[in-house]
């Protein structure tokens, strides 16, 4: 086992300005495994799904190396179901609609298979049950968590405990504000990386991705699409991308990093294109290839320092 | 002359969430002129200004090789006033008062030895009076225009006709989006390069700016700053040190326009650590090419593409 990753398996329904998919296949722990597949081949997922769950979703991420064995499938319930409108600027969305369903009982064993797992991704989830994932895996080489702000305001405390014991955690740029009440980044990543974890990743959508150490800085733009149908499963894609990366390099170091964030982010490029995890289906090592060398076009330039 | 702006010399009053100025000098031309002021030495500035506007500032501009004999001083008027408060965010800013005053008389009447200045810098400002400007120059190498939405709120078929004449236009995202009617920004910039311009610059403030020409983009990060004092001017400062190091290394190559966005936005972050053009008052070429290795630090990164 090279990654195991806990978070949701869902159904989603999605509005944006521009159409609209009615009940999608989603969830943390789905765009993250599909998205590390391109790198991995034996990954583990735990998670809890209802007996709705469809039969060749399950087929279709076995067929990607993904160990099911952790996913719980509760008969005779409803898998969790998320409904949610984007704004026309595709960067911000309301929530029109939650049913935890079998989210509620949620409590992950790992198989024993999985313990030994070096690289951990812990999807956006009640930091109780990331906490729990933690207590069973027996000495990870990283620990990547992504959380949100609903779990800022609902579960401070909790939430601290588990962001102690992680290697990185990734936020967007309005969750890291909040969780060190500061306004500048600079500062709010210096905070943040007291709490604990030796770097933050911190996600602004369109505008990119910067990745802190405590001494070190990187900025990785997103790429300006021609489209963006649906940025659902955006952020976890890129996380996806991000540790499938570094498990398969097997480098932690901070310009291994960079290079992990860059791929990440042409993952999650390609997340946007259609709903769903449709274009994640889709595309091939060559592709992402491909849209990695259009990063390296974007921010390429030479200078020499002008002379008097 | 090497280079020509036109634009607004003024006072600004401006509240940030972190503090106030009370009346500081401010003004698109000597934001511009101040940042360009680093890499040229004939630099011709057209506006106006009241009788209260400081000699020492005019003295102050002089010094560094801006000819102020496009400068109308009208006696028993007043300066152009703005007031503005920032939001907590410091990317949005309300207006709390606009005092045209002397603006309302900016007739725009070139000296004879600025008309041959082979680079202009069109400030935000009346498209009317911008048009005025490229009337009277000879045969300029390159035209570089700053707009907002307020003119394409109240003035777009003028507006339109002063971006089919210039050879880049600068606005911010929201602007690009407006005057094209796209939401996708490479859509955007594909529509407005189709209305004249070569080249598109969209200025996206702390999440950096992008260059468009017909076939290539290029992105350029915004430093994140450990304090963003006041934003004011930054697009301005940008502008100034974009152009004014075009003009200095004549080179009008996309490669090379990558170079001048970096400088441009090297300048615009030294420009929000202090209220006003203080900031701009105090550093060196030495301290900008200290920043510029910042930024090639920012985004370096190599990679080679993953091999199955």
């Amino acid at each position: 086992m090279q990654l195991v990753t806990v978070g949701t398996v869902a159904f989603d329904r999605i509005e944006t300005p521009f159409g609209k998919a009615d009940k999608v296949v989603g969830g943390a722990a789905t765009y993250i495994s599909l998205a590390s597949s391109f790198f991995l081949d034996k990954l583990g997922l735990v998670s809890v799904v209802g007996d709705d769950f469809p039969k060749d979703m399950m087929d279709l991420l076995r067929g990607r190396g993904v160990d099911l064995a952790g996913l719980e499938v509760l008969q005779g319930k409803e898998s969790f179901f998320w409904a949610g409108r984007y704004h026309y600027d595709m960067n911000s969305r309301d929530t029109l609609e939650t049913r935890l369903n079998v989210l509620l009982d949620l409590d992950p064993k790992l198989p024993e298979h999985f313990k030994a797992a070096p690289y951990v991704l812990l999807g956006n989830l009640d930091p109780k049950v990331q906490a729990k994932v933690l207590d069973q895996v027996t000495d990870p080489a990283l620990v990547v968590m992504d959380t949100m702000n609903f779990w800022m305001d609902s579960a401070l405390e909790d939430l601290k405990k588990v962001i102690a014991r992680v290697d990185i955690l990734c936020v967007n740029d309005a969750e890291a504000r909040q969780l060190s009440g500061e306004h500048s980044l600079v500062k709010a990543a210096n905070k943040i990386l007291a709490m604990g974890p030796k770097y933050l990743v911190v996600k602004k959508g369109e505008h990119g991705a910067l990745l802190f150490s405590e001494d070190r800085v990187f900025f990785a733009p997103a790429l300006p699409l021609e489209d963006i149908i649906d940025p659902t499963g955006a952020g976890d894609t890129f996380a996806g991308g991000f540790i499938g990366y570094l498990a398969r390099t097997q480098d932690h170091s901070f310009d291994n990093l960079k290079r992990a964030i860059i791929v990440g982010s042409a993952l999650a490029s390609f997340c946007c294109e259609k709903f769903g995890v449709e274009r994640l289906l889709q595309i091939t090592r060559e592709d992402i290839d491909h849209r990695v060398q259009q990063f390296i076009d974007l921010v390429d330039f030479d200078i020499e320092l002008v002379e008097d």
